[in-house]
């Protein structure tokens, strides 16, 4: 047992996606495709009596955290610091509890496999209603196509390859719990056309159009979304809505050749990793 | 369709295996455990109106890598720089035809998926005889666990959460294609065995343990090999054999610390990918 141990996970940015619920948190999930972010979550763990956990300083509510160190049977301090914004589609709370199971885990010598970890915090994030897919696409790292979803058992993804820069501004947060708890037909059927399509095309041009056509079908576009997405279009670039959150990515310098003031980072090659001992 | 693209494959190392052929080499592959290591391959594919390979400047035939841009209907100039000998099983020959397969397919826009070009790596492989498993490992990167046989539409990954610093002496080649093609009985037996103790205890200790065990009972050890893990025990360190070469890993500083003097370099994070446009 180590006295700490540190991981980090990548952000991720889902560009649209269909919800498969199932009793089995472990079976359930979204299929779909997206980005995942060099900026992302750096998750410390260190054991202590009663768990408490931090976000960028502040005391926090994670209930998936939590429910991680539950199922590991330990108690400890997480510490994280993000790069990003919580609620606004970047996969803070899966990036949270991912981190946490692998950290805990190599702090506590728990013994489990990088597919039982990532399980874990995927039932945990399913249980909590504050995402679907985000901890198997933060797994993998890259352009994450969902094939079929659920934990490693029953998913099964593909990717894109290609790693380009991504620009993204954050207007405000979405609830995922909200947008997941309603009638999700439309956005599911959208969602499944999307998929079909990139994956007879599996380029980055044909991602971020299929995003855009999501965005619109499933009716999850504000109106600063849109006037973005489309500033960012007659600039010559192209762009879409982070699922779930107020906030629009853009490839390259989109954004800023659009005269925004957007965060940069690029397409993460890595999956969630424990920093190196 | 670009000028040229780059592609960094990392090197891979197993500890123990067992070989499962079938008749489509798609199926067929193997299972065990490795390594990725951070020293690999980097290899530039240019169009070009022959194909021809090189590997650091010298003119190589490279059956599997001819073999990829034949599936990809193209021909390219070929350059791969290694860190890694040849031949002394750190997967080079996989890390050539996957490295090929990535940056083939940015340079010539084929718009294959990552689980394609990872199936045609993994094909030509298989039909050279040159290895079952290296190419889904260095897909994956991390201490990848090969659960299930073959490409990713048949097999099954898993991983070991550990980044450990890495030492290796390479003392000289086996031929993977002598081995593979005699009497594979006791060596998949050894092999099924050891996986089920890593996945009782998917642990970077139980992987040497497993990997030294293997290596002993599919009679695999030379006499160099077999002194050299003597020492690294004998100094409080532990290693095993690369399958299949006459190369010795050790965990942290164990050969260094066993008088040898050995390459050095890290478990890697991340899977084979494109360098960053």
């Amino acid at each position: 047992m180590s006295d700490d141990a540190t991981a980090f996970v990548p952000g991720h940015v889902t560009g649209f996606f269909s919800a498969h619920p199932a009793d089995d948190p472990a079976v359930a999930g979204s299929r779909g495709a997206g980005l995942t972010l060099s900026h992302g979550v750096t998750v410390t763990v260190e054991p202590a009596q009663e768990t408490t956990v931090s976000l960028d300083g502040e005391a926090v509510e994670m209930p998936p955290v939590a429910d991680v160190l539950r199922a590991l049977g330990v108690t400890a301090a997480v510490d994280a610091e993000s790069d990003l914004p919580l609620g606004a589609g970047f996969g803070v709370s899966g990036a949270m509890a991912l981190g946490t199971a692998l950290a805990a885990n190599a702090v506590f010598g728990c013994g489990r496999s990088e597919n039982e970890l990532v399980t874990l915090a995927h039932v945990a994030e399913v249980r909590a209603g504050t995402g679907l897919g985000d901890v198997v696409a933060q797994a993998r790292g890259g352009m994450p196509v969902r094939v079929e979803p659920g934990a490693p058992d029953y998913g099964r993804m593909d990717g894109i390859p290609a790693r380009p820069e991504i620009e993204y501004v954050a207007f405000g947060g979405l609830s995922t719990a909200d947008v997941l708890s309603g009638d999700t037909t439309a956005l599911t059927a959208a969602g499944e056309t999307a998929l079909e399509a990139l994956r007879a095309e599996p380029t980055l041009d044909r991602f971020v159009a299929e995003s855009r056509r999501f965005a619109r079908d499933a009716d999850l576009l504000t109106d600063r979304v849109e006037a973005a997405i489309e500033d960012v279009r007659a600039a010559g670039g192209d762009g879409s809505m982070a699922m779930l959150g107020e906030t629009v990515f853009a490839v390259g310098s989109g954004l800023s050749d659009a005269g925004y003031d957007p965060e940069r980072c690029r397409v993460h090659p890595a999956g969630s990793t424990l920093r190196s001992e």
